[in-house]
C-alpha cells in the first residue's frame, strides 16, 4: 500500500489536528485515527471518526442523565447481558466511520450489509487508478470439493506464478484499453470506458456503520466461510473495535465468535450423552451433516 | 422543566468533562452539549453527542484523504448541489445523539421515523414519574373545520381553565391508582399497573439519527401541519442543527422549508401566466384545491 | 372481540372475492384470509395479504428461471441450512400484511421492530372507540422479584376484582372526559382531547413485514420474557406463519425457538463434562448466573 | 436476450400455472408475469410476484375492514394527496419482485438503493456465463464537458466499430483466462478465477422492493442524469408500474417526474415576475447556474 505525497500530506495534517471536546473520547482509538491499516496488496482501512464507547452503551441502556456507568464489573455484566440476549439497540448508539480501499469484488460482497452509509468514488466522475489486486502466491488455491464456495490447498509455486502472470497480463491490457479509450483518439465517456476493467481493480469509499450492525458484519466476514480477501478487511476492523469498546468486543468474542448455536435436537443429544444414555444419528432427528458437525464439536463418543 | 439535584449533578459532571481529540469538532455545538433545551411544561431535548460537520459532508462526497474541504464558497456550493439534487448519502455521514423527554402521544408520532436508534425508559423495569403534559391556556383550541387533523382558535380563558381542571383531575386520579396498584395492598406488576396511565404522561429516551434522516424529520415536524406539541421539539432540535452544520442548515431552509414543489400542471400554469396567456382552473388540469393553493402562493390574477 | 355490522359486511365481501392468479399461492393460507384471530378482550390479528411461500425462498436462493424447487427433501435441507447459517436474504423475499388491533401499550412495544411498514388510525383525524383492555382475572399478577421486568403469581380473586374495578373506573372517567371535551361544550381539537386517554385503549393498524424480520419479531415476542399481552399476538401470528411456510416454520422452531446458544466458555464446560473431566463455576469463566443456567439446561452433575 | 431451452421451459411452466386467490389481483399485471422485458443486449427484467394495488394503498391509508376504496375520483384524490405531501407509508404496502439480469457496473449502481431485498447469483458457487455488455454503436459517445458524469455526442461509425472491437477482444481474453484457470490445468477456486472478469459481464438477481422505495429508484434512475445503461432498466420497470398501480403512476408522473422544485429564492423571483416587477440575477440571491436554470424553465424575460 503506497500513498502519494499529496495523500500522505493530507493524512498527516489530519493527524496533527487536535481540539478539546466534551464528547466521550477513547484514548486508545484517538491514537489510531487516520493511519491506514494495510490490507491485501494495495488496500487499507483507516479510522476517520467514531461516536461513543462502552460507557455510551450502558448510558443509553439506562437512559441516564450523566455518564450512566457504575462500577466496571456492573457495566461489563450489563454489556454481556445485552449482547447475549439480543438487546441490540444500545449498541446502535455507537458509530464508526472508515475510509476503505478494496478490490471491486470485495466491495460487492461488502455492500450486502445494507444498514450502513456509503460514499464511493465514482468511475463516472473520476479516472480510476491503475491498481489491481494480485494475490500472494500462497493464497492462490484450488476449488474446494466439499465446500462449493471455498478454496482448498495452494497451487504449486510454478502454477501460482503462471496464474499471476495471466492475471497481470489481462489486467494490464484492460487498463491500457481504458487509457486509450479515454485518450485523444476516442475521448470516450468515462462511464463507458470503465466497463472493460476487471473486478480486481481497487475502489475506495467512506463507510459509516453503527456498532450493532458492525458486529454482525464482523461475525459474518471474519468467519472461516467468508472469502479470504474480505476476511483480511474484517480482521483489520476488528482490531479497531477491540481498542474502541473492549468490553463489548470481549462479549462479542465469547458469544458471537467463539460460541455455538445448538438446535433443539442437538441440545437433546448432548443431554442424553451427559446422562450416559446411548446416542445415534438415527434417533437424533439430525441430518448426517448436522450429526457429524455435532460429534466433531464436542468430541462425542459414538458406538459402532 | 425541573431536574432533581442528582440529575443536575450528573449533568454538571458531563459538562465539566473535557478531553483532546483528533476528531472533527464544532465549537458552537460543544458549548451547547448536555444542557437541556426546555420543551412544553416538563420536556426537554439535550445534546449528548455528535459526529461530523459541514466539512465531513464534503469530505465524504469527495472520498478524500484529508479534510476534503476547499474554499468555503466551493464547499457551500457542493452542499447546496447535493441537497437540492437528492444526493443524500453524504448527509448520512453526520450523526446527532439526543436525550429527549416528551409526552407519550408525542413519542408515538416521533417513532414513526424509523431510521433512527432509540433507547426508551421501560415502564416494565421502572416506576414512572408523576409528570403530565398540561397545555398552556393559549394552546387549548377547538377542532379546525377545514383541516381534519388540526386545531383552530383558542378557547376562552374560562373554558381553557375548565379543560385544564378536567385533565388534571383525571391525570391525578390515574396516577393515584397507579401508585396504589404498585403499593403493598396489591404489589401489582409494573407492566400491568402502568396500563391506566394516560398518553400525556412524560416518557424519555436516547435518540440517535443521521443528518439526512434528521432533516426529513425536521421538514415534516416543523411543518405547520404537524401537531404543535411535536413542533416544539423539532424547533428546538433545529437550533442545534443550525449551530452544528450551518451551511447544510441554510440549504435546508432554502430548499426544503422555504421552497415549494410545482407539479407538471402547476409549472405549465405559471409559464402561461408569465407569457401573458389567460389561465383558468378549468383548463389547468388542477383540482379546485390545488388551483386555490397555486393562486394564493403566487398571487395570480385570474379573470372573472 | 366484536365487529360492527358494517365491519362484518366489509369483511365478508373481502372473503367472497376470488380471482385467478399466476402468482404462487398457499391454499392453507387462502382459507384463513381476512378472518380475525381474537387476541385479548377486544383485539385481533387478521391476514390481509401475503407474498411468497417456502418455494419462493428456495427459488430466490437459487436465482432460478422457474419454480426453483427440487425434491421436498432438498428444499427442506436448503431452508434449514439458510436459516441456521444466517443467510437471511431469501427469507426477505416473503411478505405478510396484517390488520391488527391492540392496546396502545402493546402497540408501543410492537413498533420497536422498525423494519416493517405501518399505517395506524390517527387520533388527530378520527374519534377513537371506547374500548379498553381489561386483563382476565387470572392474568392479574404481582411484580416478580428476581425478574425486574416480569410478573409472578396471580392475585387472589378478590384482589383481582378490585384491581379491575379501579381500572374500569379510571378508563370510564377518562373516556367520559374525552367525549365531553369533543362535544358542543368545548369542541376541543381531537389531537388535544385524546391526551387524557390511557394506554390500555385499543388502537389498530395495517402492518406489513418480510418473513426474515417477522421471525425475529416472533422469536423476541413469543419468548417467555416478553410481556404476556404482546405474546398473545405473537402466538396468533405464529399460527399463520406455520400454515404459510411450514418448512421455514419448522426450522425456526428447531433453531430459533427450541435451540440454545452456547458461549465459548459454556461449550468448553460441556466438552469437559462429556470427557468426564471435573467442572466447576470457579474454573469455568462463567458468572454464577450463567453457570446456574447451564447446569439447569443440561442437568449437569457438579461435585460438592 | 436469449434463454436456453431449459430456462424457457421453466418460464413457460410458471406462466401456465394458475390458481384462485382471495388476494387483490391486477389483471393487467397478471398478463405480464414471468415474461422477460429485454434490456440492453443480454439483459432483462421480469415480474416474479407482486403484492397490492392502488386499492391496497387507500385501504391501508384508511385502515379499513374491507376494500377501503370509495369512488374512483376520491381514491385518485387521496393517492395524489398522499404522494404530494410525502405521506409515504401507504405506498410501502405494495411490493414488487423482479428477476433482473444486467452488467455488473449497472448492478453496482443499482445496489445503492439499500431498502430492497436481494439475492444475486454467486461467483463463488457458480461458473458465470460468457455474456458481456457491448453497447449499440449509437450509444458509444464522448465524455461530456459541462457534465462531469455524462456523455455527449456519439462517435463516428468507424470509431464506434473500433471501440467495440477493443472491448470484445479484452472481454474474450478475460473469459478465456477465466475458463483456463477453472479448467484441469489449475482447478483454481471459482472465487479467485473470477477476479479477472470485467464489469460489463452480466450478473442476475432476484430483487424485491416496496412501491415507495421503487418510486424513489425510478425517479433517480429514469432521470436524464442517470447513466443510459441503468435508465433502460428503470424505463422497463416503469411500464410494469404503470400497469400495476395506474393512479399512483399518474401522480408520480405529475409530481415527481414532470414537476419542478422551487427554492425560496426562486419562488420569490417568479412572484416578482408575475407582478411585473423587474428581476435580475444580482438581486435574486441565486447563483448564476440556478438563475439560468430558472430563466430557461419558465422562459423568463430578463432585461439587458
Amino acid at each position: 500500500m503506497k500513498l502519494t505525497a499529496e495523500e500522505q500530506a493530507a493524512l498527516d495534517a489530519s493527524r496533527a489536528y487536535s481540539a478539546t471536546t466534551r464528547r466521550p473520547t477513547v484514548a486508545a482509538l484517538e491514537e489510531r485515527m487516520y493511519t491506514p491499516l494495510p490490507c491485501l496488496d494495495h488496500g487499507f482501512v483507516r479510522l476517520i471518526d467514531y461516536m461513543g464507547s462502552d460507557a455510551a452503551i450502558v448510558q443509553a441502556a439506562r437512559v441516564s442523565y450523566g455518564e450512566g456507568t457504575k462500577k466496571v464489573r456492573q457495566d461489563r455484566g450489563l454489556i454481556r447481558y445485552l449482547l447475549r440476549n439480543a438487546h441490540t439497540s444500545p449498541f446502535e448508539m455507537c458509530e464508526l466511520k472508515l475510509h476503505c480501499k478494496m478490490p471491486i469484488f470485495v466491495a460487492r460482497q461488502w455492500v450486502r450489509h445494507r444498514t450502513a452509509s456509503l460514499n464511493e468514488v465514482s468511475a463516472r466522475y473520476s479516472v480510476l487508478d491503475k491498481e489491481f489486486y494480485l494475490p500472494a502466491p500462497q493464497d492462490i488455491a484450488v476449488q474446494a470439493v466439499n465446500n462449493r464456495q471455498g478454496r482448498a490447498e495452494s497451487l504449486s509455486p510454478e502454477q501460482s506464478a503462471l496464474v499471476l502472470e495471466l492475471l497481470k497480463r489481462d489486467s494490464s491490457q484492460a487498463y491500457e484499453t481504458y487509457e486509450r479509450l479515454l485518450g485523444e483518439e476516442f475521448g470516450l465517456a468515462r462511464e463507458l470506458a470503465r466497463m472493460n476493467l476487471p473486478v480486481n481493480l481497487y475502489t475506495q469509499w467512506y463507510w459509516k456503520i453503527d456498532l450493532h450492525n458492525l458486529l454482525r458484519f464482523l461475525r459474518l466476514r471474519m468467519d472461516a466461510h467468508a472469502q479470504y480477501e474480505i476476511r483480511v478487511f474484517a480482521d483489520a476492523i476488528a482490531t479497531l473495535v477491540a481498542d474502541w469498546v473492549p468490553l463489548t468486543f470481549e462479549a462479542f468474542s465469547d458469544f458471537r465468535v467463539g460460541g455455538r448455536f445448538l438446535s433443539r435436537h442437538e441440545a437433546a443429544v448432548l443431554r442424553d450423552a451427559l446422562a450416559g444414555k446411548p446416542i445415534s444419528q438415527e434417533t437424533s432427528g439430525l441430518s448426517m451433516r448436522e450429526w457429524r458437525g455435532l460429534v466433531a464439536s464436542f468430541d462425542l463418543k459414538v458406538e459402532g
